[in-house]
């Protein structure tokens, strides 16, 4: 955990969540998932009329049950509801995982007088271990019944889904035209998402069908949730849902409702990067000059996750040789006599040689920009990551995750 | 650095180095390169009769002087001499620092009486800074003076390559036949090394002409050198070398050769794994059931340069469902399902599933063996590595390198 603030997405707000958008109500409450009485249980609700959804998944081979039956469930682009747990990833655990995570959705329905077909579930902690039944089925009831299109209530089931992080991360944005998008994200380790970060779960009251949502979240997630790598660990459980009541009545230009949740997306990742394990520093990398975004991509997130470059930054060093060196290790074939590096707008290395010298950019605050010029052409990106700290080494030689 | 007492590999003797092969003499001397009196200057001679020599460079991009220098001189494949200096990595210096690197070997061949083709350079310290010539230049001469065929030079010289290293790396080993090898490594950071480790010179006094020395080099580094990664970090002056004398007059088979060569980078190897910055474990990793030996890399490696993975193991924790993460985000595409994971002998994970108790694995040792059944083959590799601890953000937080 760390206490950074996170870069501020302007025209976000971040005390507002999934109940932002009308027709969704939301709880968060405490199951006996996790035991200690901590909120371990959150359900969302589409209250309609639309129950049109999307929803982005972890790439890593190693899927969790309950990716595995969100990802079924959504091939129909419709979702009632979302059940959330945390304390467990309910990962690693085969057929009887996936019976788990089919039951969960059952009981939900149940509840909420429709088909599983209709329910998603997200589950994250421990893997390999069983999720607690006996826990979860009786929570989804007390969960039910504190359903609530209330502020806090978002904010409940924000913070029923944490495990590592220390403060709920939430974001919305309303259109002048009168709709909205609302979301929370979770996560602060095993932080690399690849297509989705850890979990999040975002609402909209705007009108778009189940086809619409995907592409809007693909292209949304492609350029913020994607771009987060705190540790290169891409979880088994990652997953961002996207659903629309469609209580607006308002039918959104697709440009403008992605670009509207891209803004509110990067609010989260800010959140997310802020308060990830351990981190000391926000270190933003823009990789330019690149022939293309893939390459900018590639190179920068070697360099977000070099040990040897993270652990420079936690000591204030801007020692742009481990950078330079980053860069060649990784899988875009970089010109060494074209490449530039800047960090925070001291330009230290510039066609291969050392440029101005190295004690003039300032590292002592939280924030680091570092921008790398491949100079082989026109394309760019930035990869949201952090530094490598004692905090990080000690979270995670600790607690098992 | 750590404490931590190598593997042994059996029949090598860790005292003699460079020296134990007929022919070599070498002087390892403080030439005030690095200041405080510290040696950094170091000089291998070959005095023949033959003077074939191979060498394999780092495959980062980005080339130190040294290494572009050394490339081209080895194309001849003959080299009477190296001279290797700790406290500066001539990298990212441009013509100029190529010139340093040249003037270098000029004066190394005027000191011999050869010509600076038959001189390799090697440079090892902090990247972007030029090598200070006015104390490299004369510090050959005080080097040349006081080379020796005695252990205890061979000592000198495997000290003085020394950075954030705690003790020197050296190993040797005869054959029953009347030859031998020997060798020093040095490298404790920034230790991924890909084709070569960080510096290593080796010697023999068989006689090997200068492609079958380049054809067993390839083939022993490619099971010892390149299957260490510490951090990732493929490092910018990353080079092996190995010359032949041919003092003993005898023609070994490539076969036995490339065995010896094997054994003896194995140890050199071991000791680096072993004194690498931070390391409280000794972490092997062995993936088994592949399809190719070219997979079981990919993924031991991905497992090997994981965070999440690295700080469970410094806390003795052994979370196998980090290393099915860490395995599942690998280029290689397992199937979850066939998935197994053995830690120090006790299976955790078997065909996708919680297996034996994970307190069963005992992993408060300074050993560990982790072994990956991908259940898709029958190829293997294993790679070296270590933990990721408070140590190693101390040294990489506060050192320059």
């Amino acid at each position: 955990m760390s206490g950074l603030t996170p870069v501020t997405v302007d025209g976000v707000d971040v005390s507002a969540g999934v109940t932002a958008a009308r027709g969704f109500r939301a709880a968060g409450i405490p199951a006996g998932i996790k035991g200690g009485g901590k909120p371990d249980l959150a359900l969302v609700v589409n209250d309609g009329p639309n129950v049109d959804a999307a929803g982005v998944f972890t790439r890593n081979v190693v899927k969790a049950a309950p990716v595995l039956w969100s990802k079924q469930v959504l091939t129909e682009r419709r979702l009632r509801a979302v059940v959330l747990n945390s304390g467990s990833a309910n990962a690693a655990t085969g057929p009887p995982g996936f019976q788990d995570a089919h039951a969960t959705a059952e009981k939900a329905a149940a509840v909420l007088g429709t088909g599983a077909i209709e329910i998603a579930v997200c589950s994250t902690g421990l893997i390999g271990e069983r999720l607690p039944m006996q826990a979860v089925l009786p929570g989804i009831d007390t969960c039910a019944a504190s359903l609530s299109a209330s502020p806090s209530a978002a904010t409940d089931a924000a913070t029923a889904v944490l495990t590592t992080d220390s403060r709920p991360k939430q974001a919305a944005v309303t259109h002048a035209d009168g709709w909205s998008i609302g979301g929370f994200a979770k996560g602060a380790g095993m932080l690399a998402p690849n297509m989705a970060t850890m979990l999040s779960v975002i609402t909209t009251d705007a009108v778009l069908g189940g086809e619409a949502l995907d592409t809007v979240l693909r292209a949304a997630s492609r350029v913020t949730f994607d771009r987060l790598d705190v540790d290169g660990g891409t979880s088994t459980n990652d997953t961002v849902l996207l659903l629309s009541s469609g209580a607006s009545g308002i039918v959104p230009s697709v440009e403008e409702f992605t670009n509207l949740l891209s803004d509110m997306s990067l609010s989260l990742v800010r959140q997310l990067q802020a308060d990830s394990e351990g981190a000391t520093k926000l270190v933003d990398i823009t990789v330019r000059g690149a022939p293309s975004e893939t390459d900018a991509i590639q190179v920068g997130r070697t360099v977000a996750e070099d040990n040897l470059v993270k652990t420079a930054l936690f000591g204030s060093d801007p020692n742009w040789g481990r950078i330079a060196m980053a860069v060649g290790r990784s899988q875009f074939a970089a010109d060494p006599d074209r490449l530039g590096i800047t960090v925070n707008g001291v330009e230290l290395m510039r066609d291969g040689l050392a440029s101005r010298d190295r004690s003039e950019a300032d590292l002592s605050g939280a924030r680091v920009e570092i921008t790398i010029d491949l100079g082989a052409g026109t394309d760019q990106a930035t990869i949201y990551s952090t530094d490598l700290s004692h905090g990080y080494v000690e979270e995670n030689s600790a607690y098992s995750s």
